[in-house]
């Protein structure tokens, strides 16, 4: 069957559900240099709660995105780091992160204008 | 103040969550060749709710994204469009898209090895 995410019951919608969210497009931006412990994913993703980032951390090692990597060392030391297939995503949320950053002010101004405006 | 959606308040992470979302990609992919039609809409994306179509159209609207143009016939016509902000983000949404429909049996093997592997 050819994949089409047009089609109701194809298998890439949830691929995009995983690959489109905010907190995996913040975790893949961030392991763009390498492997990171979970402490420092978590102070570099400000205000993520530790259910969040578990949560999309475990999503993005069983989607193959990400491998979890646990030290044998006192106390133990758990990185994370990108695949290859991961790093194939780089580009694509890179650019929307950055597409994010560089429209919010056309955004919040649309917003406003859209909530001001007069109803017939 | 400089844009950084690794910052917990920066407005970009809701301009992050509009355009990663799954029926936005599909909605702007949808018009990227021009306008369409509510029901067209609804045809081509197949499965999403009138609930939920309704929803991210008038939250695209209102993100700057999506123009709505209501047309004096009978019965009345509604048609969707890109704005120039909105057609800045089809490479990009189209990019994702195309990831997800290549990339869905690596995510599917992934899953599987996953879920089948020896928990200690």
């Amino acid at each position: 069957m050819e994949a089409n995410v047009y089609a109701k019951d194809c298998a890439g919608r949830q691929v995009l559900d995983r690959i489109g969210d905010t907190w995996s497009v913040l975790i893949v931006c961030s392991l763009a240099d390498g492997a990171l412990r979970y402490t420092e994913l978590a102070q570099r993703i400000a205000g993520v709660s530790p259910k969040m980032l578990t949560q999309t951390l475990r999503a993005l090692e069983r989607d193959g995105l990400v491998t979890r990597t646990v030290h044998a060392v006192v106390p133990p030391r758990v990185d994370y780091e990108l695949t290859v297939l991961g790093r194939s995503l780089l580009g694509l949320v890179g650019g929307l992160l950055d597409w994010a950053e560089t429209h919010i002010t056309d955004v919040v101004e649309a917003r406003d204008a859209y909530d001001s405006r007069d109803l017939p």
